[in-house]
C-alpha cells in the first residue's frame, strides 16, 4: 500500500485568505468555508504530486483552483455470515435483490446518483449468490442502465463470524488488491472525486464489532437498530458480539498500539467482504490525493479502520451526514476530531435522518461539495467587485 | 390578493403509501420523505387547479408524479432608513455595491445558482441609488451574466422607522401588486418551484421588528448580530426597535386578532421594500400552487408575515436551512410547529452555520428537494422490483 502523505499546511494561510476576501462576511459560508479549504488544499496536494515543481501556489489564479471533475459512486455489496443469526430486519437474498435493483436503476441511490450527476458503479464483493449467467449478459461493456458493474468476490458471503473468522487472511489480502486496482483505475480515468456506499444485509454487526475493536467504546455503544430490528434481536447483536470479542485476542492491547497486521488480522476475523474492499479503495484514493466522500455507519467504519492503518488519510475524508445509526455520531466525532486541516469544528454536512446506506448520504451531499468548490473558485473579491468592506 | 387553497389531506393517505412502498426501509430517507409528502400534495393542489376534473388521483402513474420544473430564484433587494443609526457592520452603499456584483456574476448565490441549475433574477425595490444608465445599458432584453433584473423601486431606502413609519400605506400596496405581477409572470413562463432570497444593509433590524410585533417573542429573543455587530450596536440595536414598537400602537392587541388591515399598517411602519414584495410574491406563489423555499431569517419573516395574513400558505413553504441568525431557530420553530401537511417533526434541510442571505441557503437546499423528487417519482416498488419485504 502507498503511503498516504500528509496534506502540506503550508498552503493553509494562503487559501484561507483567498477565502476570507470573498465577497461576503468573515464565515458567513459556515460549513462551506472548512470545506473548500480541505478541497483546495487536497487539489494543491494531487498538483504537486503530478508536478515536477516543489511548490505549484503561484500568482496564477487558475492553478490554484480547487478541482473536483468526474465524481464516481462506487456502492460495495457482500453478505454476511453472521445473519444466520437473524440479526436483520431482511435475508441475506435481499443483498442481491438490491444489487439488481441498482442495475435495473430503480433503488434510492439511482436516483440521486441521476439527480446530481454522479456516475455509478456496484461492485459485487461476495454476495451470497453472484449473479446468473442471464443476468451477467445483460450487461454491454460491464454496463447496464448508465450502471457500471464489477465482480470482485471474495467468496459466497463472509462466514458467521460469532462461529469462526469472518474470513481469511488471503481473502482480505485479495480484497485490498482488488480495490485497489479498481480505484487506480478510476483514478486513470480522470475521477477526482470518490463517493463510498455499500449494501449487505445484517453489515451492521461486523461494523459495530470492528468499531468496538478500534476505539475504546464498548459494544453497547456500537450496536444500533440497524434498519429497524427489534429489541430481543438488538439485545442478542450486543451478546453475539461481545462473545466474538473475547475470542480475538489481539484486542486485549490499546488501540494505538495496533500494528499494521493486527489490523488485517482484526478485519479477518470481523469484517466483511464490502468493507474490506472499501477500506482499501479509501487508502488508494487518499495516495492519489483524492477526496473521500463517506456515507453514513457502514463506510464510516471503513473510515475508522482506514485511518488505524494510515492516520494521514483523515483529511482527505469528507464526512457528508449524520445518520440515524445510534453509534455512528460517536464514530464520527472520533474521525472528525482527528481531522487536522483546520481548526474549526467540523461537522457532517447533511444531517437528515437517513438510514439507509448505499451511498444516499453521499451522493445527496455531493452538490454542496461542488457548491464549496464554486465559491472558492469563482466568486469575486473586494477589491474586483468593487465592495467597500 | 388571491385566497390560498389549503392543502387537500384526502390525498395524503395515496401518497404516503407510494413512499412506503419504495425499496427502503421505511422511514429510511429520513427528512426527503416528508418533503417528498408535501410536493407530491401541492403538485396534485396544481393540477386539480389547472383542470375541469374534480380530483386528478388517478391509476395512471405519471398523473401523481411531483413536478418541480424550472427553479427561479428571485433575490429582492432594498435599502434602510434604520441604517443611519449604524445598526450594521456595512454602510447602506454596500447594498448597491452587492447588487452589481449579483449583475456581474460575483457573489456567492450566482456561484449556487449557476452549480444548481436555477435561473437567478434580482429585484430592484428601492435600494438607495438606482442603477446608473449607464449601469441600465449593460442589460440586454433585461438580462446581463445570465442574471434578469427588474426594477420595482419603491423608493430610495424606507424611512429611518424609529423616527417614522418606514414607509406609506401606498408603498406597501404598490409593492404587493409589483411583486404578484411578477410572480404571475413567472408561473406563466413555467416556474414550478420559487426559491427566495434578499440583500439589503441592515435588513435584519425591520425583519426582528416584525418578528416581535408578530409573535409572542420580545425584541431581545428577536434581535441578533446580524452580520457581526458590536455589543454597543447590539444593545442599541434592541433599544431603538422596543422604542419602535411602543409607537406602533396596534401592537397592544393579540397577535392573532390582528386584521389583514392591521398587518399592512405594520408592514409600512417597520418592514421593508424587499420584504414587502417578498411577503406578495410568497402569497401570489402559494395561490398558484407552487412551493416556496424560504432562505435565512429575512425571508423566513416575510414568510411569518405571509402567514399572519393567510394562514393557509404555510403548507407551501419549505424552509431550506437554520441560519445562524439567533432568532431563525425561534422563528422556524413557530412555522414549522404550523405546518399540518405531515404530522412528523420537520425540520428545515440543511445547518450549515450561514449567514449570508442573498438565499444562498434556498440555493444550497435545491437539490436535496429535487432527490426528494426523484425517488418519488423513479424509485422502484418492492413488487416492481422483487424485492422480499
Amino acid at each position: 500500500m502507498m503511503p498516504i502523505t500528509p496534506l502540506n499546511k503550508d498552503n493553509c494561510q494562503f487559501i484561507q485568505a483567498k477565502i476570507d476576501n470573498k465577497t461576503k462576511p468573515l464565515g458567513a459560508l459556515g460549513s462551506l468555508e472548512p470545506l473548500a479549504l480541505q478541497l483546495a488544499l487536497i487539489t494543491q496536494q494531487r498538483r504537486q504530486q503530478h508536478s515536477d515543481i516543489f511548490s505549484i501556489i503561484s500568482c496564477d489564479d487558475n492553478a490554484n483552483k480547487i478541482s473536483i471533475n468526474k465524481a464516481a459512486m462506487l456502492v460495495f455489496a457482500g453478505d454476511h455470515g453472521i445473519n444466520e443469526e437473524n440479526l436483520s430486519i431482511a435475508p441475506s437474498a435481499v443483498t442481491k435483490q438490491m444489487v439488481l435493483n441498482f442495475l435495473h436503476g430503480g433503488a434510492a441511490i439511482n436516483c440521486f446518483c441521476q439527480s446530481n450527476d454522479i456516475e455509478l458503479s456496484v461492485i459485487d464483493c461476495g454476495i451470497l449468490e453472484p449473479l446468473s449467467e442471464a443476468e451477467v449478459a445483460l450487461l454491454v461493456d460491464g454496463r447496464v442502465n448508465g450502471v457500471n458493474f464489477f465482480e470482485q468476490r471474495l467468496g459466497t458471503g463472509t462466514n458467521n463470524f460469532s462461529v469462526a473468522a469472518a474470513m481469511s487472511a488471503a481473502q482480505v489480502e485479495s480484497g485490498f488488491e482488488q480495490a485497489k486496482l479498481l480505484i487506480n483505475k478510476q483514478v486513470n480515468q480522470g475521477v477526482e472525486l470518490l463517493l463510498l456506499g455499500e449494501m449487505g444485509i445484517a453489515n451492521t454487526s461486523p461494523a459495530a464489532a470492528l468499531m468496538s475493536a478500534l476505539t475504546t467504546f464498548s459494544v453497547d455503544k456500537c450496536v444500533g437498530r440497524g434498519t429497524g430490528i427489534t429489541d430481543e434481536q438488538f439485545a442478542k447483536k450486543i451478546l453475539l458480539i461481545e462473545k466474538t470479542l473475547q475470542r480475538v485476542t489481539l484486542l486485549q492491547c490499546e488501540v494505538e498500539a495496533l500494528s499494521r497486521a493486527d489490523i488485517m488480522s482484526i478485519l479477518a476475523e470481523i469484517g466483511g467482504f464490502e468493507i474490506v474492499q472499501m477500506v482499501s479503495a479509501i487508502l488508494t484514493a487518499a495516495s492519489a490525493s483524492i477526496p473521500i466522500v463517506i456515507d453514513g455507519f457502514i463506510v464510516s467504519v471503513a473510515a475508522l479502520v482506514a485511518f488505524r492503518l494510515d492516520k494521514n488519510v483523515v483529511n482527505y475524508l469528507i464526512f457528508s451526514h449524520l445518520s440515524e445509526e445510534s453509534a455512528h455520531k460517536l464514530l464520527l466525532s472520533e474521525l472528525l476530531s482527528a481531522q487536522t486541516y483546520t481548526e474549526q469544528n467540523v461537522q457532517p454536512l447533511l444531517n437528515l435522518g437517513l438510514r439507509l446506506g448505499e451511498g444516499t448520504g453521499a451522493a445527496l451531499a455531493l452538490p454542496l461539495i461542488k457548491a464549496a468548490a464554486s465559491f472558492y473558485n469563482n466568486m469575486a473579491s473586494f477589491e474586483s467587485a468593487g465592495v467597500t468592506v
